[in-house]
């Protein structure tokens, strides 16, 4: 964020800001939400990384073509019909779409997968009880930090869409908070990086009913205690447990917040914080 | 090209050599052509820059989704509908497969539109006696040839599909031999610039029926001759002639072969070659 200097971290040099911030279907599928968005995002201090999920479009093209989205004991498989989809999808439509908004914003934003520039190779998920068809995980030295670097020495503000590929020719339709996490974990060794991730509601709340009981700051060690209250529950334990390892492997600080009040970041008064 | 050193432009300094290729539908339509490009393209000596225009694929998407190609006194136009279908499958489903597969080849290439980085701006065609819909036309200022140099410097090999964009946030069909020209002549103030298109013949033939009757080389002198002969006709003349006009804007030489001869590039010895 932009005063800090992540002197604690690297006490012999002072690193740049970054800010890694993911976006999901809520701001994608609405046009006037994401335009809003993108002036927030623009008007953000520093060096900046989007990646962006999907959205109902590959669906409703996915219907369209006649390919439905195949479930098996409840869990979504990515056949290589639903790739072309999602590739179309996300790196074509969305993504080139968010880079032209953003050129017209005058940030110069640059439109990637994980393929381009060798920036995410991920592993084909190995076949145990399920084959989840061309998915990709993701490892410690998935994230090439020194290519996002050269970019954002450019002048460039890299986009980047939920694809990602193997280093052998194959594409993987790959989970983007996951993407969002290691980007922010691999590019903490350059900058001082903070990881945002804006989703539907304003963050952790105390009463999900009373908009006002927003938590604003949860320290790693008072996780625990907030489970055992029911302050965290349901999906946001898997959240908060993964903004918490980031944090562990050297992100700075991770913000779960509501993307229409993202110009509070840069006075650090966005969402919930979550600090070591 | 490899062993030229532009001494003759600018004699004050040795320039790095840049090859920029275009591919069209014959190539990307068949899987094992472009497979074998690919690899023949990834062999080339110096730096590169790929472009690629669209072929089958998206007019079967088109026809499958309801969007029939809307002709208009014979020409075909770019509804927001067909723009939709271009974005996706040049911007995604090509573009990224081309790159995917270069990554596998262990060439570092990144895949972009025109709004990638702002690397080229058009404008929207003007309604004269056709409303062409989304198309862009280009002019001297349209190729950003800096940031093309910054992705070339960071070793990474530019693969930009037929897409760019009008800086007011609308993407834009692009003719790809245009964005091939401009590109070439945009990068030949950085780089001693061949420009490459490949085609379905081996270039100019003297008798068409006769493979063997390729015209190696033809200088700008020669050109009104050929046409005279009859050996330069029909469609041939225009791309002849954007081929001397990217000559006389700075281009080192202009070649126009059959893909699958590009190892011959190294020799200068592709297709039929076209100097000043």
């Amino acid at each position: 964020m932009g005063g800090a200097s992540g002197t604690e971290k690297h006490p012999w040099k002072v690193m740049n800001t970054l800010n890694v911030i993911k976006i999901g279907g809520n701001v994608i599928d609405n046009s006037e939400k994401l335009h809003e968005f993108l002036e927030d995002f623009r008007a953000l201090k520093g060096h900046k990384i989007l990646i962006h999920g999907g959205g109902k479009i590959a669906t409703e093209l996915g219907h369209t073509l006649g390919i439905e989205a195949k479930l098996v004991d409840g869990r979504r498989i990515t056949d290589i019909e639903t790739l072309r989809v999602v590739t179309m999808v996300y790196a074509g439509l969305i993504n080139k779409n968010i880079v032209a908004q953003l050129q017209a914003k005058g940030d110069n934003a640059i439109g990637l997968t994980g393929a381009d520039g060798n920036i995410i190779k991920a592993v084909k998920r190995p076949v145990k009880d399920i084959d989840y068809g061309y998915v990709g995980d993701l490892d410690a030295d998935s994230v090439s930090a020194r290519t996002l670097d050269s970019l954002l020495q450019a002048g460039l503000t890299p986009v980047l869409c939920a694809i990602t590929h193997d280093g052998d020719s194959q594409l993987l339709n790959t989970n983007a908070d996951t993407i969002a996490s290691a980007v922010a974990v691999a590019m903490s060794s350059h900058y001082d990086t903070s990881l945002i991730y804006c989703f539907e509601k304003r963050g952790v709340m105390r009463d999900i009913d009373d908009d006002s009981s927003l938590v604003p700051q949860i320290r790693s060690d008072e996780f625990e205690g907030l489970k055992a209250e029911g302050v965290v529950s349901g999906g946001m334990i898997p959240k908060l447990h993964n903004a918490f390892e980031a944090i562990k492997s050297g992100v700075r600080e991770v913000y779960i917040g509501k993307a229409d009040e993202l110009p509070l970041l840069d006075q650090q008064n966005f969402g919930t914080r979550l600090i070591p």
